[in-house]
């Protein structure tokens, strides 16, 4: 056990071995520390004036992550690495678009690898399918680059203690992509909660509610399709819990100071059956298809309630089948106020928090509190785009800390804490919603740090 | 057990018995019927023409039902019972301002009893604090008289099998005044499920939070606070979990045909820590007063997931303490669409279920599908009032079916399912989030309707 047992804490291990999950319960702890490695808490390495990048997955997000990147000072896309050639040479037009020099290509099942074993490159920028994430992550960091991987950056509870263990060992950073904590709401709200304006934060909300079905079947499984044969669905077949919980959870664990001051204890999962892709799947391709007849594991909606070591609870969802708007919820109630995102963005302060404050005042607020990272590079990121600019606040970020030898925002305990819910969710979901202890990445230093603060 | 064992409840027992909760799993269940005691499902009795009634507690409800029930038709008001004389006189006042005879008055701690055993009163009327609603209720109905009772009905899950073995001992109606089954949004998105609107519902959501502060702190404890002597603040003293479940879960267990064709089956319950009563007990009557030193056990909000038999999830909040708004969800989602009512109403439908339907369509959707209980009655109820006049919907329909004989809308196994949250909710809070059995009231026989008809 770690170096922190509350009562609660105390109370699940004893429900957790009695009900002969003793295992999942060693698995989930790692409490040791190997030999040869550190902690890696506001880890900061010598400035990079020129940062050398080999993108990895050009499909979907990588082509998007190679665009924005034409607009940033400071870097070199040194490679470009897929599967496809056609979309090596989308990002090659890219690069000739703006008049920058043409990258080495990498192509083929195990090309990536030796992309990671160049040695003129310090970052490489993996956007690949879910499973290839910690592989690649680690086998880069392995190879003394720095890494930043999309979410989830992990599908395991191993992979995130693989992540963690390699960062330790390595020294080098491992960021998870989690834009949606560079979303405009996310970060001046953020910045509320830092400034005191909604009192101690008492309990958060997270989703990620996304009708996917289209995007999911499409293709047929054939490499054209927009999950590079399906491989989201084939996912989906065979998991249940929520196996895409950070963009709903990451901005919330910031707002909650996770691991700087605070931790998550415990969660309890349960989704519902699977509904919605099969019935999908019949419309689409009629009752008797392969597609309608297979049977796919992820219940239609997942609800996850996590507590944490300070009383707070979060909730999250996650539902890609069901025909809704789409919904992150964000939402943040604290002792003074509160504030949520869908489906209309509303603040509530006291005294008069029965209601929300009017047009004219949420607008003030929003200029009053208005992010630095918003303040700075904002506008200038809408004008780039990805996903209305905060894709761009993120790479912006990223290489800025980078050029100045500071902490990155986010850290590979926030990769570990926010992508361990894919494996806990579906083991709490599989056991009727038993509680599942989170471990803590930081083994006993979740409490050293004084809040969340940016590198400037 | 109950003779209806799915994997997942397998499971839960097993988790259960080991984790040293083998005396709850027992108190949960009670599957063998005592003698001499049958089923009320769909219970009818003989009409009323004229339903004879007799109110306990003339507070803030009972005042407000007594106003109410002087404009329905085929009533007498025979009794009026409170602790307090000018509660009495403030409903008396009621009854002459509409030149109604004056009704007989029973005052003091024991004088509900008398009431419950005149011989001339068909329905007794229960509008007093949370703990005197089931003796009350059973009472009532060991002398031969129906019972309408407010939210929620039982505080234990003892008492909720009371009323339940009471009811079919005694062949009484027992209702509980859940009144959010009648507002109007809740009641034409019903019409919407049950036409199919939404295709096959997967998920719901309710909730009551609702900053109750000011109201439970008020009058210090003296009987002229607005919950007399602060029951309610002393109940939340002594209780966590979600004390209050029904406004939340009552519109959405009809929705999803709860014990007429699907049950629920288990629960996870998780609570904050209590922040916001201490905080506002120390800004009302400084830091050493006996209010912001007194304990608290109820945390600030309580988040239940229910799962059901057919793989539904209903989740379930809980926050009377926290500055928000008001917000009780209610959420349906389905295969085909999906209906939400706070923070502001909206339904989505396929195929363009990505946004909120514009407004005319949503307003011609409210008129196309409105309820037959507000088409009948709606716009007067709307007149008398009463949270804006479901409560004068829900009055007009147990005095029709009363004088009809018809099953009433709500019959005492929807009270003991709504209700029993009470108790459940903090054992599995108590328990770390430890998933808990939710009983079938009514012993084997919840797929045994088909689905929710109101009588007409």
């Amino acid at each position: 056990m770690r170096n922190t047992v509350n009562f609660t804490s105390l109370l699940l291990c004893l429900s957790m071995i009695c009900s002969n999950c003793g295992e999942s319960k060693q698995a989930n702890s790692q409490s040791n520390r190997p030999a040869g490695q550190e902690s890696v808490l506001k880890l900061a390495v010598d400035p990079i004036p020129t940062v050398r990048i080999g993108f990895i997955g050009l499909g979907n997000r990588g082509e998007s992550a190679v665009y924005r990147y034409t607009f940033l000072e400071g870097v070199e896309i040194k490679a470009l690495c897929d599967l496809k050639q056609d979309y090596i040479d989308r990002a090659q037009k890219q690069l000739a678009d703006k008049s920058l020099p043409k990258a080495d290509e990498y192509i083929g099942q195990e090309a990536w690898k030796q992309l990671c074993e160049r040695d003129d490159i310090d970052l490489v920028y993996i956007c690949t399918d879910w499973l290839t994430h910690t592989p690649m992550a680690v086998y880069a960091m392995q190879h003394g680059k720095h890494v930043a991987v999309e979410v989830p950056a992990a599908t395991t509870l191993q992979e995130c203690w693989d992540l963690v263990n390699t960062a330790e060992k390595t020294r080098k950073h491992c960021m998870m992509l989690e834009n949606c904590c560079y979303d405009f709401f996310e970060l001046n709200t953020l910045n509320m909660v830092q400034q005191g304006l909604f009192g101690e934060l008492v309990h958060g909300e997270g989703a990620y509610i996304h009708d996917l079905r289209s995007l999911n079947f499409d293709g047929s499984g054939e490499s054209k399709s927009y999950y590079v044969n399906m491989w989201r669905l084939r996912f989906n077949e065979q998991h249940t819990g929520n196996p895409y919980p950070t963009h709903g959870l990451g901005p919330i664990c910031q707002a909650f100071n996770i691991h700087r001051g605070d931790k998550l204890n415990y969660l309890v999962s349960v989704s519902t059956n699977q509904f919605g892709m099969t019935e999908y799947a019949k419309q689409k391709f009629g009752d008797d298809s392969p597609e309608a007849q297979q049977e796919y594991s992820l219940g239609d909606m997942n609800t996850t309630i996590i507590r944490t070591e300070l009383g707070k609870t979060i909730v999250i969802q996650h539902d890609v089948t069901s025909p809704r708007p789409y919904n992150r919820h964000h939402i943040l109630s604290g002792t003074k106020g509160f504030a949520q995102k869908y489906p209309v963005q509303g603040i509530a302060l006291e005294p008069q928090a029965h209601s929300f404050v009017p047009a004219a005042q949420f607008d003030s607020l929003m200029t009053t509190y208005k992010h630095p990272f918003i303040q700075e590079i904002g506008e200038y990121a809408k004008k780039v785009g990805g996903h209305g600019g905060m894709d761009f606040i993120m790479d912006y970020r990223l290489i800025h800390c980078l050029r100045n030898g500071l902490p990155l925002d986010q850290d590979v305990y926030d990769a570990a804490e926010w992508s361990c819910l894919v494996e806990l969710t579906e083991q709490s979901v599989k056991a009727g919603g038993k509680p599942v202890e989170i471990p803590d990445f930081t083994r006993g230093e979740w409490n050293k740090l004084n809040g969340l603060n940016f590198a400037k």
